[in-house]
C-alpha cells in the first residue's frame, strides 16, 4: 500500500505502557486526520533475549530495514544486566543504528516554560533553553576495532577500544547539524579534544574545511569536551547546535537533557543518509531508559515518546502541521497542571500514564 | 639540605600572578612557622615553548623528579594555538603526567558556604556539597597506542586513538579512590561505559575483584558515565567519591567543578605510586585555565592556586594543621565579605588578586 510505514519497537520496563499512549495519537490520527500507518510491532532489548535469546532478531531487523520509520520505547533492566557483553540488550539497539547507518542522533534539550522550576538549575539559567545536540552515533569509540578483553602473560588483562573518525564520517554528520542550525539560531558549536586526541583533531580540521567550503554562512565555534561540560551549566543558552562525537555526544547530550530537569519529556531522533529520492531511514525514542523500578505501574511519562512521534512526523513525513498539534496539545494539558510523578510540582494534579495518554488525545 | 624541596611552574596567562599570591604564603611559613621549602622555579606551558622551543624542556623534567612537590599554575594561550600536535603547551602538562607516573588525579569539588549563590544550580542542591573525583590520569585515550592522524588512498583521512586500560593501571587508581573513602563517608562510584566498551567493562570487573579481595568494608556501586553525567545535576550530593578514567574524568570533573560555580576556588593533586618510604610524587595545580583573557591585569582569583598548595601540604608533607591554617584562612576572608570579579556578589567588596593574597596573610 502507499500507506506510511511504522515499526513499533516498545522494549522493556516501561517501554510498553508509554508506547500504549503512542497507539492511541495513532488511532486519532486513523479516524480524525485521515492519515494511516502501517503499524507492525517487534521486540527488542531484554524481552528479545527472553524470545529470541537475541537482543534483536534478524526478521526484526529485516523489518526495520523495510519500514520508513521506527519508534522504539526503551531497552534494558536488571533482569539482562549479567548477560555476556554481545548478547545484553543495549546491542540490539547498537545494531540497530549501525544496520540502519544511523549516524546522525538529534537530542534537543528544551525547557517548557510550565515545567521550568522541574530543574535544579536556577530558572533564570535554563528559561526558554532550546538547545539541540547532534550526536555522531554509528561511529567512534562505539564501533572501533580493534576492540576487546585480552589476558597477558603476566596474569593480567588488557581491555581495548579503538576511537576513530574518517573525513566522511565527521563531514555527513557536520552536515546535519549545520543544516539544522540554518533552520534555527545559524550556529554550530563543533566539540572534542583536539587539544590531547589525534582523532579530535581530525574532527576539528575537517569540520573547519565543510565550514569554509559550504557553510560559511554558518557561526561555526569549537569547544573541548570538558568546557563544553562546563559551559552547559554555566550558561546553557550560549549553545544553538552543538555537534560531536559518539562518546562525547552521549555524555553532554544526558547533561543537557538532565538539566532541563524533565527527562520524560525529551524526544530524539536518529537519522540515516539520504536516499535517491531524499528520504532518510529514522529511529525515534525518548531519551529516558527503562525505568524498571516503575515499569507496568502506569506511572511513567508518555509525553517523551509522544514527542518522539512528533519529531518522526516531522523528520520522516514532512508532517510538520500535524507535528505541531501534538507538541501544542502537551504544552495545553501541561498548562492545564496535568503532570506525571516525574513531573509533579506543588499545586499540579498528579495523573497516571494513561491519564496523561486521555488527556492529550482529549486537546487533539 | 633536609629541607622540602619544590618546584614551581607558573606557566601562562594568570599563573604568574596567582603563584605570587603562594610564595606570600611560603614566605609567611618561613618566617613564622619556621618551615623552610628548597624553592627552584621553571617555565611550562606557552613561556617554555617560547624560550626553549618546547613545551617542557630536559632540565625542567629533571628538576621536577628531583623534587618533593611541583606546583603548577596553568599553562596555553591563544598565542600557541596552531602550533603543531606535539609542541603544545598542554604537552608539557601531559609529559609532566606521564613521567612522573602521576596516575591518581584528586579533584575535590567543594561549596563553599560563602559562596552557595554562585552556582547556577539551585542552593539546595549544592549546599554544602563535598565530593570528590579520582581521575586515571596516565592511562586511557590519552596515552593509548596506536594513535594517529592517516590519508587514506581515497583522498580522505582518518583519526585514531586507543583507549586502554589493564588490571594494574585500574586496581593502582581504584586503590586511591577507597583509601580516600575510607577518610571520608566510606563511598565509591565508578564510572565507565561497561555496556558499550569492553575496557569499561573491564574497569568495572577489576574493581569488583579489588573491592572484594580488600575493600569490602566500603560500599561500591557502579555507574555509566552518562548516567553520571546527568546525577551530577539531579542529586551531587548522593556521591562522596568517584572514581573513573582518564577522558571520562577529565569532563565529569570539569562538570562537577562548575556545579560550585566557583572554578577559581577548587584545587587538585595528582599523586604517583609510593616510594619505599611511602612517599608519593606529586604535583598540585588549580583547575581553573590560564584564562588569557584577564592575564597581567591583577583580577584573577588566586585561591585555587593557595588551596593546591594547602593541598600539597596535606597530601605530599603530613602538615595537616598547616593546611587547616590556610583553608581557614580562606574561608575568614570569604565569610568577611572579600571577592575577586569571579566571585563578586551583590553586597560583597570587589578586590584584586594581590588584595586578596594580602588579606589572607593577613589572617595568617
Ligand atoms: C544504552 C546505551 C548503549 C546508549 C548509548 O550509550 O549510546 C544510551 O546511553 C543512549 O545514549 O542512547
Ligand atoms: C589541558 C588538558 C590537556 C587537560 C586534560 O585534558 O587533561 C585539562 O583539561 C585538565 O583536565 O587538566
Amino acid at each position: 500500500s502507499a500507506n506510511k510505514k511504522l515499526l513499533i519497537l516498545p522494549g522493556d520496563g516501561i517501554g510498553p505502557e508509554v508506547m500504549r499512549q503512542v497507539r492511541r495519537v495513532i488511532d486519532w490520527m486513523d479516524r480524525r486526520r485521515r492519515v494511516t500507518f502501517d503499524v507492525q510491532e517487534g521486540l527488542v532489548g531484554g524481552i528479545a533475549i527472553d524470545h529470541y535469546g537475541v537482543p534483536i532478531s534478524d526478521e526484526t531487523m529485516a523489518d526495520a530495514m523495510g519500514v520508513d520509520a521506527v519508534l522504539l520505547g526503551a531497552v534494558g533492566g536488571p533482569k539482562w544486566d549479567n548477560i555476556g557483553f554481545d548478547k545484553r540488550p543495549e546491542a540490539g539497539l547498537l545494531r540497530l543504528r549501525k544496520e540502519l547507518g544511523l549516524f546522525a542522533n538529534l537530542r534537543p534539550a528544551i525547557v517548557f516554560d510550565a515545567l521550568v522550576d522541574a530543574s535544579t538549575l536556577k530558572a533564570d539559567i535554563v528559561r526558554g533553553l532550546d538547545l539541540m545536540i547532534v550526536r555522531e552515533l554509528t561511529g567512534g569509540v562505539y564501533f572501533g576495532e580493534p576492540r576487546g578483553i585480552e589476558d597477558l602473560p603476566d596474569g593480567q588483562r588488557r581491555g581495548v577500544n579503538t576511537q576513530v573518525y574518517t573525513t566522511s564520517e565527521i563531514h555527513r554528520v557536520a552536515r546535519v547539524a549545520f543544516e539544522l542550525a540554518r533552520k534555527r539560531q545559524n550556529k554550530v558549536c563543533s566539540v572534542e579534544k583536539a587539544n590531547v586526541m589525534e582523532s579530535g583533531l581530525l574532527w576539528r580540521q575537517e569540520v573547519t574545511a565543510l565550514h569554509k567550503a559550504e557553510y560559511s554562512d554558518v557561526e561555526l565555534s569549537h569547544m573541548y569536551a570538558d568546557n563544553c561540560a562546563m559551559q552547559l551549566i554555566k550558561n546553557p543558552k550560549q549553545f544553538d547546535v552543538i555537534v560531536t562525537d559518539n562518546l562525547f555526544g552521549d555524555m553532554l547530550s544526558d547533561e543537557a537533557a538532565m538539566m532541563t530537569g524533565s527527562l520524560g519529556m525529551l524526544p530524539s531522533a536518529s537519522l540515516g543518509a539520504p536516499d535517491d529520492t531524499g528520504r532518510r531511514r529514522a529511529l525515534y525514542e525518548p531519551v529516558h531508559g527503562s525505568a524498571p523500578d516503575i515499569a507496568g505501574r502506569d506511572l511513567a511519562n508518555p509525553i517523551a515518546t509522544l514527542l518522539s512521534f512528533a519529531m518522526m512526523l516531522r523528520y520522516s513525513f514532512d508532517m510538520n502541521e500535524d507535528a505541531d498539534l501534538i507538541e501544542q496539545a502537551v504544552q495545553t494539558v501541561l498548562n492545564g497542571g496535568t503532570r506525571t510523578s516525574d513531573i509533579m510540582a506543588p499545586g499540579m494534579a498528579r495523573c497516571s500514564t494513561s491519564v496523561m495518554g486521555d488527556s492529550i488525545v482529549r486537546v487533539l
